[in-house]
């Protein structure tokens, strides 16, 4: 990952503002004659797309897709895919607040130490609205990956509510606005962001992806690794503090009796008795599960005023008015998705280039 | 990161297999005219070098670095810097359990799977013995940062027992084999790990690194982020399976109002009330400390026998003879210190290209 | 260089087939605070155009460039700039020959031995539309290199006609569409290609680009030489076969005495007397003018049958109706140009990174 | 490329100074499961040892290859394979004048101009040693482009002498020290050489290196053609000023229809009638020869004074003394062939990752 590009056979750049007249991406490297069209991307973005409850932001973008090249008659050519998303909902406001005073914990105040000039206007690149590219790329990543490998999200914790991992029903995940998968935890969570959306307020939360029929053998030692890739992957999402994998940081407090995955012939096929380590051993997948959990922080867009300073050194007390997303989290969940589609597709090329077919 | 190489301007490829005639690393694209001399480099390799106290491995190098380019009249060239150290402990000695009967939670059977071939002895490439040259190109790291940039470490989390921090003391980190900054948690540990390691048993570790005096500005959105290149940098450590930033997965249960961080300015300066954040903003560097926590898996080398395969598929249980580490996370600290420094050399380079003097 | 993405630090990706909805280019790493609007890139595009003269195709295209990113209130941010230009031209018509037989000497075959499926409309994404995009992100690196770096093209061979490098004038060169730098040879060339066209021929040609104020110390041994970076951005040009630096092939034929450029003191200064090096000793700049040349192939659609096979796997002859150029060489020039900034701006940021400020 | 790597998938990065201890190389990414012994990198870095005639240098080293790494029991294991030379001819001798007088044509000044410091005994990072790791390289690339692939290099120039190619012999240019593909030519070398040695002189070359059995589909449009790459290997080769594929530089001269390469069906495959293009068509592969041809300046280091000056900015005349080479493109054969091998071995595997089995 380099600047705004991201994988290495799989390669995806995105660029745009959040205001500016659009956002997109070029995929390159794609492997030729996958059957692709605008309306495979289209239903992840709508997953994604803000508005769709009342705890996420308002904004309401139709976030049509369209692809500019690479595509021809319905299949790729292994050429660059450039797609493109028209910016609708600009509306012309005055954005003198955001462009003087730093909102504490955004990235307006790093954007200005690193480069002496920023676009300000809802965010400029360091929006939420660039991951609807990573959703988009992910969609097309998950057409290289193919039908065996299936890769689902859900919303683990939010807050100090986190689910009892004895309900996960990942159906459920898949047909609520909150990505809940426990069916006891859903008015629980529904109410307390409630709560927390009345106050202005906002929430951290956690969110789990599990790639599943991912082949063994993907990632390579030892700075290619398969689970550092998804850490880099999953943290640069935003607002993202924390990535494990596996028993993650609950791994400190196990001996090695208790983090064993013991192995067994069956049916003449290796078999894990457990999956601890998450579905990859030394950077490499063993075939199991590849288990991936983040961390969100709360947004610090807030209605409570929060010491900060002006762009010219003068101190102030800020707070966010207008819409905003009591829990950046949800939204996180079909990103989080996206990005491990992107790795394993761009590791399944690497794969296939150094050791041929898999 | 890209196989064997991590970063982009300041550039790591290593090498070298644990039973090796060597190990060796290449660090590309350091800056010319810095004072270098392999008694730079030692220092660290000693700290980490195993057999320095009973909780880690036994095995015995001297771990002599030898600077073979790159450097002319004590001073780097801006040519490749070849270092290379010789194994010195390869005992001559039966492997054929290791090479016929999978460990299980080694990456003994991943290699297998992906290449279809392995060097088994002592772990081959997949050993922590690589981490020495990690180590080695820190050392070349912190220089190019500075005096002015500071790079410590410690253990803050062994099984169950966690530290203080309100008596977190870094000297103290700096003088016992432990890397313990909680002089009362120290005994503790002591006592604990002991009882592992009779029990030949072993146990994970959570480890923090915080780099002080980092100028403002290093990392770059949205895909070469600081805290998502220190991620992947510590994801790709032997062991580790989680890695987080700041508050990390805490921020999952805070508020937006307690995990603001304030804003104010202080003699002319900006100054943060707080640290939440862990240093990065939307992926860059503000002047506050960078605050890293990694998590170390027990090690899968116990005495319990478990059960697993042989390489031609028979069912096996495998038990781990010999010297080994019960708490693998001890000799991770300077591992995390340098792999801190790498990342942050590789960005104050980055930015200097992009942007000019800091 | 990788697939669709050139330079390092100054990366250019482009996108695009010929006959799609539109082309474009992400360039990621420009520094921020760069006066930059589409005005600034138009110039360079329209000089490019074709069916300014008729020795180029006569496809017409207005080649509006649009800045979609990365440029805020009339400045570069340093995230990346989308540059995108509509295809306008898209004639709707019956593309069946070209479909169905493989053009000789074209890219046809090769990319559907490579990928197995093509855009064959208008050459999809071999077609040297694509180079304006490279045009559009020289006009950029232009930017970044300032005033101080002049960097000029000519053509100066066409067929057997070389011009006389005595009369070389890089004004003329300027001024003409055929940016001949020889007032003698303009005429020649004009009929020579006049009669090429009539018969429905073409011919080859050799183009020079020189930059003169390209601050010493620009390349990187041993394998980021400025001159196998230049020698890989020209040769990538559509058509380009062959590339060289100062005396270039020439200096085969020459002894040491012959090829030295001694150098004297001046006021202080290092002079040299003389550049056959081509402005680059083992591969860094030294202050003197940068001189490439590049030799491109006369183009393979001509009038004359020329005997070839269909996808089928028939053997036709095929020859090429329509519109198309009786020299491409002659719009390789602004690309050469671009080619030449673009590889300048990136050695500028990679030296500032790694040695500091120049 | 980028500082001292090149390649993407098989990638190699060189290392070390002309008399440094000693140089090597890194190559990751290599296909696991390829036999391989030093045996067979051996005989290939003897034929690029200098002092095997008398028109080369007469500096002598065993240039004995080790391999410290990435093999195990005879076969690649798909880790890096790390590669190194003992430097025993570094006779200790008073460097005083290379190390304050620049000499003329070579990289001393740039070094500086760039650096600031370079390690000036034998040429440092910029000595032709450094083409020994290529020839490693290549050795191995060769192996994992398997025995359908040959690559064969020849002089084909030497100053003003060029081959008869009617009597292009191959295996002649495989049995002489000169490389010299023409029984005629080579008397009237030998004669000419002689000539120069006798009077300090030196003289330029050129080299042509053929690929034969290269499968179709290598190379990646737009910015990894395989000519592009190709044209960026050779040029990073010390001395070469100019590359061209096929007919190169003539093409310049002639029409479309002298160009053409016509194609026919025989016997259910398809044929080229000639090979103007070289073996590539729009950056890809075609399955005909892939032919490069490259210019080799004449070594700067001659008996002759030339004016110079001095770090301290003196004017100086500067004369070369001691051993040294007549016609350093006599060893640039070898070194070219081993580029040509390491170019392909890249492509190969990266079209593999992207499109799967040849």
């Amino acid at each position: 990952m380099s600047y705004n590009t991201f994988g290495h056979l799989f390669r995806v750049t995105t660029w745009g503002e959040s205001h500016g007249p659009a956002i997109g991406c070029v995929i390159d490297g794609c492997p030729p004659r996958i059957a692709l069209d605008a309306a495979d991307i289209q239903p992840w973005l709508d997953r994604r797309r803000p508005g769709q409850s009342q705890f996420t932001t308002q904004r309401q973008e139709a976030d049509q897709v369209e692809i500019l090249s690479g595509v021809f008659e319905g299949q790729t050519t292994g050429t660059p895919i450039s797609l493109l998303i028209h910016n609708t909902d600009q509306r012309s406001r005055d954005y003198g607040d955001i462009a003087t005073r730093y909102r504490p914990g955004h990235a307006d105040v790093a954007y200005d130490m690193k480069y002496g000039i920023r676009d300000y206007r809802g965010g400029g690149r360091s929006s939420a609205r660039e991951t609807a590219m990573r959703v988009a790329a992910g969609a097309v990543a998950r057409r290289v990956l193919g039908d065996g490998v299936r890769i689902r999200g859900a919303l683990v914790q939010v807050g100090p509510h986190a689910i009892n991992r004895d309900r996960l029903d990942w159906d459920l995940a898949a047909t609520n606005a909150l990505f809940c998968p426990d069916a006891e935890m859903l008015p629980v969570w529904e109410e307390y962001l409630a709560g927390i959306r009345k106050k202005g307020s906002s929430i951290g939360a956690v969110i789990e992806v599990v790639a599943e029929g991912v082949p063994a053998g993907l990632g390579a030692p030892v700075y290619g690794k398969l689970d550092s890739d998804l850490a880099m992957a999953m943290m640069s999402i935003n607002a993202v503090k924390g990535v494990e994998i596996g028993e993650g940081f609950a791994a400190a407090s196990l001996t090695g009796e208790e983090n064993a995955d013991p192995m067994r012939m069956e049916d003449g096929s290796l078999r894990f008795g457990s999956n601890h380590a998450g579905g990859v051993l030394g950077g490499i997948s063993t075939g199991q599960p590849v288990v991936v959990r983040f961390a969100v922080k709360p947004t610090s867009s807030i209605l409570t005023p929060v010491p900060s300073v002006t762009r010219e050194g003068e101190n102030v007390d800020v707070m966010t008015k207008g819409r905003h997303d009591p829990c950046v989290g949800i939204r996180a969940v079909p990103v989080g998705e996206a990005m491990m589609a992107c790795v394993l597709a761009d590791h399944l090329l690497r794969h296939r280039g150094q050791v041929g077919s898999l």
